[in-house]
């Protein structure tokens, strides 16, 4: 058997699935119930053993928000869990589940579940970008999983498109997050960016504009990735995705407004399938390629 | 015996390794004197032949400038080449030489090199990156060439840096190519790359402060480079490095004003070593990987 958990700001989530994927059974509680690396611990194995019906676990992986040190597999200062700063997660998770653990980020592990089991399948290179109140992301290719040289590859929202723009919370100018992620557009409107997207799907004409110029700045994001990346298929999840039908069309047609990317290397553009469970499924994907 | 091909805007070079990649013997001739295919394919064929002795080559590489058809081994239409549009490469070269032969980016084939027996040699992630009249990479994963879907990843120059910057003979607004380029600068100046960084090096006030706002806006796409690869160490080649000490303190000093790419993450800029002969050696080693 093997496991993946997923660790997020309000939710954590375990899968476990047998020795080809194949998913056994899950569990979810809220992040608040379990708020310590050890509580966590004992809550995921607990329910990992109950799923797994006595039959061993034999390799897990988790996934949580960066920053990460992928190699002593500890959360550094996560912004959306202020209490888990400098936690050996990895080893914690390891004792309480009695196997190896591997811990990444949650972006990258989404990634690797949406190339096995969601929008990504069959393709030799996805990106895979989550835009939501933050913007991230992750790349597999030929089937693996790039996570850098220390776990901090795909930092999708965090690239610069305009070194004179406002100054994000990263403390740098103009990154794409602090013009289309959800934390900023709320900062900017006053509004959170489900009421934005919903006040837009109504057609308010100012909602739409902050929407459509939000959507054009992502463009311009996936622009940059298709110039590094060269995928086949770039693969959008995060809660804003679920607007598709009103981002969409935008993100399309920045893409295809640059004569530079030509229609034979231009990538498809596809929303995620698997929603919030891309990263349960790309830990236990993690965990069947490195078991 | 393997070959390694650069061919170049204005040189064609061609090397002979044995087996484990050492050098045997090289050549080069003016592009312009070998002005086809066929009658490139037929002068590198018989000086490898000649390099070789006899033994038989087994298999070979060529770099050319892109865009390029990967997948079916034929240059597209490279600005630089203006006579060598459309053109079989790949198969030209294998007639001739009776081998197979891939066609790759001559900066993908030049980041091979830079990691093979360069300044990126060790390292698990390898960014290159040609700063020269135009501005295009490579990058090496676990010793690996990464060139994309259709061999057309790294094209660090057309990454938009600016929306609303000026439009680049690419078809983009603002991007990096259009601010740091070697070609765009002499076309802002007036004054060849060459001039303009004699000029600054000598301490001419007004080729300084274009030359250091070129490395500021190169800085940038290091930045964007580190958040995604998050690579060890970052490469720089190209005719502009060989004014490494003009512009490097500029590189590292835009690089460290991000607080976002901590030390612990931050990449070495290190100057490439093998100058011109970057796309002959990453031409061999393709071939040594894929014999």
């Amino acid at each position: 058997m093997l496991a993946g958990i997923d660790l997020g700001g309000t939710q954590v989530r375990v899968a476990v699935a047998d020795n080809d994927g194949k998913l056994v059974g899950s569990a979810k509680t809220r992040t608040g119930l379990v708020p310590s690396a050890e509580k966590m611990a004992e809550w995921a194995a607990g329910e990992a053993r109950r799923i797994a019906r006595g039959r061993k676990i034999k390799a897990a992986a988790i996934g949580a928000p960066g920053p990460i040190d992928i190699q002593r597999g500890v959360l550094v200062n996560p912004p959306n869990l202020p209490h888990w700063h400098n936690v050996p997660l990895a080893a914690t998770v390891s004792e309480a589940m009695g196997c190896p653990v591997h811990l990444d980020n949650d972006a990258n592990l989404a990634a690797l579940g949406e190339f096995h089991q969601g929008a990504g399948r069959g393709t030799r290179v996805m990106v895979y970008m989550t835009w939501s109140t933050g913007i991230g992301g992750g790349v597999v290719i030929d089937g693996r999983l790039f996570s850098g040289a220390h776990g901090s590859a795909m930092e999708i929202g965090h690239t610069i498109i305009d070194p004179d723009g406002p100054l994000d919370t990263c403390g740098q100018h103009g990154c794409l997050e602090v013009f289309a992620g959800g934390r900023n557009l709320q900062r900017q409107t006053g509004e959170s960016a489900v009421e934005l997207f919903q006040a837009a799907e109504k057609g308010d004409r100012e909602a739409l504009a902050i929407v459509n110029r939000a959507a054009r700045y992502v463009g311009i994001g996936l622009i940059n990735l298709s110039n590094l990346f060269d995928p086949e298929v770039i693969v959008i999840g995060g809660g804003i995705s679920q607007s598709w039908k009103l981002v969409s069309p935008t993100l399309a047609e920045v893409l295809r407004s640059s004569p530079f990317i030509t229609p034979r290397r231009r990538p498809k553009l596809r929303r995620a399938r698997l929603g919030d469970r891309a990263g349960q499924v790309g830990a236990v994907e993690w965990a069947r390629a490195n078991p």
